[in-house]
């Protein structure tokens, strides 16, 4: 049970009784749990809550609220309070806010921004420039400057008068030229350090002049792959000319691999990502996301029944054999899904390359064989079980298998290759997809192997009909 | 392309001809372009070049070394040099190597780091002792303590030693009592602010005694969770009795968070999660964790040939109609696999929760009939479109996609829930595992819709032969 299930409703009746009180209620409880209470409440009932609350109160909450919350309840809000919430929030977190508001709503909260805290109203039309899933939309205008010929002792109060107006962690001081650019970075660690010799130094030797950084147009995941890999917990984002744009911190990281993931997983089970939780999005929106593959899918199965129409004459001479036709393509499908996966993931985590597409071409084609061969020997003996079916069928199908399963393998790892290749997010070759191609592929096979091994069987049923 | 790819070569040509110059040729390199130069080595020379380094510069490289390089690395090398690293390495990296040696070497190892660093020795038996997926194995024991009583000069002195010491960023001063137990947490930032009014007072004031914390067995997956879902970047591990025993950083988080989704999609894909990444994993570790998949689901694929076979005297009383099943599965495997994937990925991001499965049942009710509904519409005319078929066989496909989609949305939702239920990671019912299902359970609805909507044909048929 969680917390805020509990105190939503008592927290309902105190706001119909007696407003006022709800304020001292609310000071004991952590902004995430609070954002857990509002998200229970009502559209307008959390309009009024937060509406009671002092701006830097409410904006911690707000934060923390899905973007369809903070849509709906924004909507219920007058254009001031809103500005008012949005001039305490975190720039990016501001800016994510801009990005989800009707565009006519956010004219007006960014008028009333210029008006509350014009410095905000600049930031945010300068992070809401680049695309939603740009390096630059995920960075905070807030961190620690200095000039590289300014004191220790300067860069400290520069350090101190920051952490009085945040409550982000502050993992360095960037040094910049008049003109903008960086030109050096130093930990808070060194600072620190440095500091204990001699206050009245120069911030210039403490420089890391070598810094990796990031251009503001870079994905969002490539920049967290190369936080994760270069184990950095504050990336700087550059512009081309050097000016240093903002900073992307660690645990804004957590949140775009988390949704990354979400999305790849969707996409891998057959459907559009959807973009709220499970419970959040709409019936209708549901039958739309789902529905659209599904019909796609079912559509691309026709073919399935147009080939084993098509091979009739093959099919009806040996009597079963269509019987069969389920089992045969679904170790295909099975042996592509594996694949597509190992590939779709080796992608993303960048494990795998583009340019090694021939190594794996060349390994899967092996591990088809391999596997192909061992489900080959039981679908054999299987076969054998049945004392109407004839040997020639028995490798019939265990032939079949071997070029399915092989089919399987190299479709199934080559496609995500491809679409990543024409420049498509591989994760949309979802598995259902590469199941559908291979079904067929797999019927084609069987039947050919079929007329091949069994020729004879097949024209003896076809003189008697 | 990548710069070790471009080093690796110079630098086993250096390594044989004037190993002294190594030395200084590595100085300029980041960390980790140097472990992948490491890693494009064979692991005699990468011995030789980390033998030749300080254990100072050779500790990054080795910490960020992949599992399977490190041991391959350590079997190569003395347990002496061994030691000496680890000494001077991260105390949960520290761990992680101890417990990826094999038995014998990690004894000697930490006899030899016994003389060099006793205290390092300790801790690594204590982290040891936990799990290797619970929060106690991702502890580091690095962190900066104080007492309450503690003056803020005094906390701040503890800060500048700790920080010369390790090159990890401090988010907190953990405030302890005297036998050990977390009393308070303070952060860097205010430890900052406070000391510009007064760095004679004590800590106790600062102190949040109302903190989050995790016990050492909990799960590293629900620990991340956890520092996600409150923006902890530095989280607390106590004991039961109170006792601080370690601090899990958002940085480790990032690593857990990838690798289990990694393991997620793997499962999902209907395999044995890879512990290494694609290329590493030898050719015969594939077979074995695909192939034990890939026969578990071509075996219980044995049931759609038994069931069809089972009917005989339905599908050859229709003929053409075992040409429809493998299309008719197929929309059961595919909306079934959308709703498994979704089901997964909530539970795994907490987005749905076990006592919410009658809800999702109900949802996955009525999505299936309307789903269903669509694709039977498309069938039905598909059907009709071939001049042979009868009416009543286009409303038995129609009929039965309608069933079979439904089976697919609901057994897909629900077998998630069960498995979670029974303690099994949900993951495990992997697609394709839900799509063997389905494809049996469609050809029962199949046949048996078949046998209602068309008994005359199936009777004639029957007298007839």
């Amino acid at each position: 049970m969680r917390i805020s299930a509990l105190l939503a409703p008592d927290i309902r009746r105190i706001l119909e009784e007696d407003p006022e009180q709800v304020r001292e209620l609310l000071e004991e409880i952590h902004p995430e749990d609070l954002a857990d209470i509002v998200s229970e409440l009502e559209p307008h009932q959390a309009a009024l809550l937060l509406g009671r609350m002092p701006a830097e109160g409410a904006a911690p909450i707000f934060e923390r609220l899905e973007e369809h919350e903070q849509e709906e309840l924004a909507e219920q809000m007058k254009p001031e309070s809103v500005a008012l919430i949005a001039s305490e929030m975190a720039p990016d977190d501001r800016a994510d806010l801009f990005s989800i508001l009707p565009p006519g709503m956010a004219e007006d909260v960014l008028s009333n921004l210029q008006r509350v805290d014009p410095q905000a109203a600049e930031e945010m039309r300068e992070i809401a420039q680049y695309a939603e899933s740009a390096a630059g939309h995920l960075m905070t205008t807030w961190y620690v400057t200095g000039r590289p010929r300014d004191t220790i002792h300067v860069a400290f109060e520069a350090v101190r008068s920051h952490a009085e107006l945040t409550d982000t962690p502050i993992y360095n001081i960037y040094a910049l030229s008049d003109d903008g650019r960086l030109l050096g970075i130093v930990s808070l660690r060194e600072l620190i350090i440095a500091a204990k010799t001699g206050e009245e130094q120069p911030l210039d030797p403490l420089l890391h002049r070598n810094f990796i950084s990031v251009p503001p147009d870079m994905d969002q995941e490539e920049v967290a792959r190369r936080m994760a890999k270069y184990d950095i917990n504050a990336m700087p984002v550059v512009a081309g000319d050097g000016e240093l744009l903002g900073v992307i911190t660690i645990d804004d990281i957590v949140d775009v691999l988390t949704a990354a993931q979400t999305e790849d997983v969707q996409k891998i089970g057959g459907m559009e990502p959807l973009d709220v939780p499970y419970f959040k999005t709409s019936f209708a929106a549901f039958i739309r996301k789902r529905g659209v593959w599904l019909l796609a899918l079912f559509i691309s199965e026709f073919f399935t029944q147009t080939a084993l129409r098509h091979y009739d004459n093959v099919l009806s001479a040996i009597h079963g054999a269509a019987y069969y036709v389920p089992l045969l393509v679904s170790a295909g499908g099975n042996s592509g899904s594996q694949s597509s996966t190992l590939i779709i993931r080796g992608l993303a985590t960048g494990e795998v390359k583009l340019r090694d597409w021939w190594r794996i071409a060349w390994r899967e084609l092996g591990m088809g064989i391999v596997l192909g061969l061992g489900l080959a020997t039981i679908g054999f003996f299987r076969v054998l079980m049945y004392p109407e079916q004839h040997a020639a069928f028995a490798l019939t199908v265990a032939i079949a298998l071997v070029g399915i399963v092989v089919a399987g393998c190299t479709v199934g790892a080559m496609l995500p290759i491809l679409l990543r290749r024409l420049g498509v997010d591989p994760a949309t070759s979802s598995t259902p997809f590469i199941a559908s191609l291979i079904d067929v592929t797999g019927i084609l096979i069987f039947v050919n192997v079929a007329q091949i091994m069994m020729a004879d069987v097949i024209t003896r049923f076809e003189v008697v009909h």
